[in-house]
């Protein structure tokens, strides 16, 4: 009888096409290199089944997957074991048994994700590779009020890209904070700061957390009106929000799953 | 007459030999790539005045560098014509004309540094490159009473690598703040967190903000009492102290200037 193994994974998706596995890895997915781990291991080639299918360049905290083994290795020994056959851009952070029929988008799972905005002039280096640049001055206030607009059940065909192919575009969204952390102060960059918009939800659409990050900019830089937001939603239609923010301000910051 | 430029240079130290470029650029250095950068510009051969010579894989948001000029671009253009002739982790965030005998290491400086400690198990990827792993639980408690003890003059010739040359080994520390960052909480890591060492100072000896990193964590995990400080201090070497911390977990944050 096959065991199934619950997965925690956290990578930087700098250097990868997405989170699932491409048909016959014929590009680097962070899943294609978890099987190549899991098969070195166990000698077995698992069909993993992805939780969030972030895409190219996004990141995660905490990401899942499951698969299925024969193996007798203990569950728990799983992590360890394939962190030393991955790179150090991916890292299994915690593996358990679960019911063999658990599947990760058969369950009620919220997830939180975090979206990065460096506020300034120039990017600094240190947080190119997880952050966007936004050189406009951004008004913090008008997107934490254009934010509010986006909280609870949606339609929300307008922030999804027209290629989905999801069967509903109904979803909700329990709570987006917008915060701003506290900076260190530069010579000459006296007014640089970094900005998170953190949105907590039961479900998301292809690149919906992008294009609700770069919507609120647009808000932020004075050039939508906060109010604006509910007639978006209501148009239904992709090209009324802002454009699609780059995905190496994105990252899953929290998965929570009822096992 | 030669104008003296003042650049303030953010840069990821990860692919880098260090800060101060090296006889012949024979290892890639932040200051090697700028030089190239200011003669693709100019023609000339500038000789670039370091600021802190940061080591190899620290990073920083505002070190500096001078160097003189017969070119007539303007001063404040340098930063945005270096930039389209650097690689992505380095940036130059300002340039400011200074007057002709100002010399970075001749002036009043106060300078900060973080040292980025992550404590777990498993180090997360996003922050591999930006923080230094401590799997053993850490008592933020413990290392700022620690702290507390290396604030103010002393003789820190215990907390500087053996081969270093200064003249003296006397420093003098405005503050040590140890902070703990809100961390996202992870199913199975829920104890994880980011914990910062923000020293403030007049100036360090070779390895001396690493050094007291190190001996701040012997002491949050319990095997260097609080009280041990002042003893190693008196003895005035380098095996009383902790471990050298990773290079990695290093950044230049804040360097406050007197023009």
């Amino acid at each position: 009888m096959p065991r199934r193994i619950l997965l925690t994974i956290a990578y930087d998706g700098t250097a990868y096409s997405g989170y699932q596995r491409q048909k016959e890895d014929r590009v680097p997915t962070i899943l294609g290199k978890v099987a190549g781990a899991v098969h070195a291991l166990t000698g077995e080639e698992p069909d993993l089944i992805c939780g969030s299918r972030t895409d190219a360049g996004v990141h995660a905290l905490c990401n899942i997957a499951v698969f299925d083994t024969e193996s007798t290795i203990p569950a728990e020994r799983f992590a360890p074991a394939l962190n030393t056959r991955l790179p150090e851009d991916i890292r299994v952070m915690n593996s358990r048994q679960v019911a063999s029929d658990f599947h990760p988008r058969h369950v009620r799972t919220v997830k939180t994700y975090e979206y990065h905005i460096y506020n300034g002039r120039i990017m600094p280096p240190v947080r190119r590779l997880y952050a966007c640049l936004c050189t406009y001055p951004l008004d913090v206030d008008r997107m934490r009020s254009a934010a509010q607009r986006l909280v609870g059940e949606h339609d929300f065909k307008s922030f999804c890209s027209v290629n989905a192919q999801a069967s509903t575009t109904v979803r909700r969204i329990l709570s987006i904070e917008v915060e701003e952390l506290p900076q260190q102060e530069n010579p000459g960059s006296m007014h640089d700061r970094e900005i998170v918009i953190r949105v907590r939800g039961c479900g998301f659409l292809y690149n919906m957390v992008r294009i609700i990050a770069g919507t609120l900019m647009e808000a932020g830089r004075g050039s939508l009106e906060p109010e604006e937001i509910s007639r978006i939603l209501d148009a239904r239609d992709r090209t009324k929000a802002g454009p699609t923010a780059p995905a190496c301000g994105l990252t899953l910051v929290r998965y929570e799953i009822t096992l």
